[in-house]
């Protein structure tokens, strides 16, 4: 669990469907002493759930739950929802499929006015590549971002009610309308899944030579072409317009790409505006990949960086952040380039603006080499 | 340095091009006590690499050397390789160039046949997205494949000395004619470096909420979207024509996924045809990613690594660093997943596999949640 302070969320929670998401909300909750519910189609699922500590199965007895979280695969997830908010005429229902404005269409057209209220719409963007109960993890959440998508008319005390379950489990609340839900999905998921799919496509027939040549790049390209096929056709499925409307700008920039290829094809590098059109595509995508925050996105622009220089010996990264501690400045982002082989590494600290110019002169008073960015 | 045993070459290497590759060959070699003589259009850029302990600047007073390594952006690897012929005429010469075919023809054409037969083409399969001698590292080949192109006309003497350089870089040699080398490199690294691109340059105009979705999967897809647009630029003119034939094919499978996510956007999930076509892409990606080399497309990583959750506390890495320090084991990498206004961040904490065990213990002995990778 990630949370030290008494969890929001009191009353019981009914968690349907015992795969990872289910089972990892359902262990987090159950750690921090919420009473679980828990329910799913396949009674082995179910039993896993159970010893692994996530709760007990729901029964005859169980108290009606204050919330239910419903983490059914996505193509089902709006019926169950509507079978929940009838089942539990007093509880909060919301579920965590990927997709939202269909979901929310369906609740709006299957359940009446007093039901709609208490239903809320969340997607924890979490997951691994493995799947079910037995890879869940109470810590799966921790940090995450947590979409929390409540149409117009569900009750702030629901919202609310969502809204705290993310936070129990270390999620960040997002809080976005169905809609908007899932035009940034698409550009963030669903899309590059796609993507990695096509490329990993193309692998298909390729000669064992040129398999072999596989580097970091392509496997990091195509490492998501692993995921479920029928899990991820209900998912395009369940947002096919947004999707396809992002994959026609992609088509158009791909058409613009392979004009300019066979222009230098023909004519080589001085083909009239090859070379230009080539790097804008790619400095677009740099543009692009300098908007995703952290990691290999590089650290949110809102950061200035400061570089030291650290002696390629083991403790002295543990001595730089221990008198990066003592300064007391707080690192948002780093990044090491740590060369073996080379006398230095060298580590990026991001630190909010104001706090550069300190950070800068306390390490170099203590001896470190800060560099220019 | 990689290789443990005395290294099969001996006589000085020249680097000229004091970039990324460049100077990662040469951190590595001189490591190993070859003698290395480093050139570059750019002093500073020669100076740092030299500061960083990659050899000795070129003089009038340097020995001949043994093999040259041209190491310039590919547009000029061409010219620098007939000139480095001419001038060495001693010397084995090889490049680095990401393509081979337009290479061996500039020499075919350029080169008289004593000369011809001292250049044998090669490319390391290894690159990070960050350019230029400070993102140098010895370790940059170990266990990278590394191309040795051979023309029909090259002697094996040279090929030898070549595929000698790349095994003391710690590297695997991988013979392949100049042709075969382009057409392959354009599936494993050309078309995945432009579909990285064209999914990161649909995030330039995102709004910021979406971006605060995004998780692992856009990261490993776009990462490789931070390269470098005039170097990309180069190497796709390089290498046009076998790049837009992929990527005609590419684009015949993005027309049909469009044309069935447009059915399912009006029909539904039960529009006819449109989950079988879906699933069927995603299929596809999964038997094309199962014949990348290294498990579910995921590298034979150089490091294994531990995901640490990290109070958002000032102080706390530095603690963590610390107890790392303490615990031994020397970090060869890491970063910082670090969501503002999350009550933790994950750092991730790169150490060769045999060290991950240990550590992971040790940390969580001492308090640290560890989460699965």
């Amino acid at each position: 669990m990630t949370s030290q302070a008494a969890p929001l969320t009191t009353g019981p929670v009914k968690v349907v469907g015992t795969g990872l998401l289910g089972t990892s909300i359902a262990l987090c909750l159950a750690g921090q002493g919420v009473p679980v519910q828990l329910s799913d189609a396949s009674p082995s699922a179910l039993a896993l759930a159970r010893d692994m500590g996530a709760g007990e199965p729901v029964h005859d007895a169980s108290p009606e739950p204050a919330v239910v979280v419903v983490a059914t695969p996505p193509d089902v997830a709006g019926p169950v929802v509507l079978d929940m908010l009838r089942r539990h005429p007093a509880a909060v229902v919301t579920d965590v499929a990927s997709v939202k404005a269909v979901i929310a269409a369906e609740v709006a057209e299957g359940a009446d006015d007093g039901a709609r209220t208490r239903y809320v719409g969340s997607h924890p963007m979490a997951g691994r590549e493995r799947s079910g109960a037995i890879a869940a993890d109470a810590d799966l959440f921790a940090g995450r971002p947590w979409v929390i998508s409540a149409a117009d008319d569900a009750s702030p005390a629901a919202a609310g009610a969502v809204r705290a379950l993310a936070l129990d489990v270390g999620a960040l609340p997002v809080p976005l309308a169905p809609q908007e839900h899932d035009d940034a999905v698409a550009l963030v998921s669903h899309i590059p899944q796609l993507a990695a799919s096509l490329v990993a496509a193309r692998l298909v027939d390729a000669p064992e030579a040129a398999l072999s040549l596989a580097g970091q790049g392509l496997r990091d390209v195509t490492r998501i072409a692993a995921s479920d096929p029928r899990l991820w056709a209900a998912i395009l499925v369940g947002n096919a317009g947004p999707v396809a409307a992002g994959l026609r700008e992609l088509r158009a920039d791909l058409d613009a790409l392979i004009d300019s290829l066979d222009r230098a094809a023909t004519a080589g590098p001085l083909a009239p505006g090859a070379m230009g059109a080539l790097s804008a595509v790619v400095s677009a995508g740099n543009t692009g990949v300098g908007r995703v925050p952290g990691k290999h996105g590089g650290a949110p622009r809102r950061y200035a960086t400061v570089q030291v220089l650290v002696p390629d010996e083991p403790g002295e990264l543990g001595r730089l952040f221990g008198e990066v501690g003592e300064i007391g400045v707080n690192i948002e982002d780093l990044l090491l380039e740590h060369s073996a082989g080379a006398r230095v590494g060298i580590a990026h600290l991001s630190v909010v603006p104001a706090a550069a110019a300190e950070l800068e002169q306390e390490l170099t008073t203590r001896g470190w080499r800060v560099v220019a960015e």
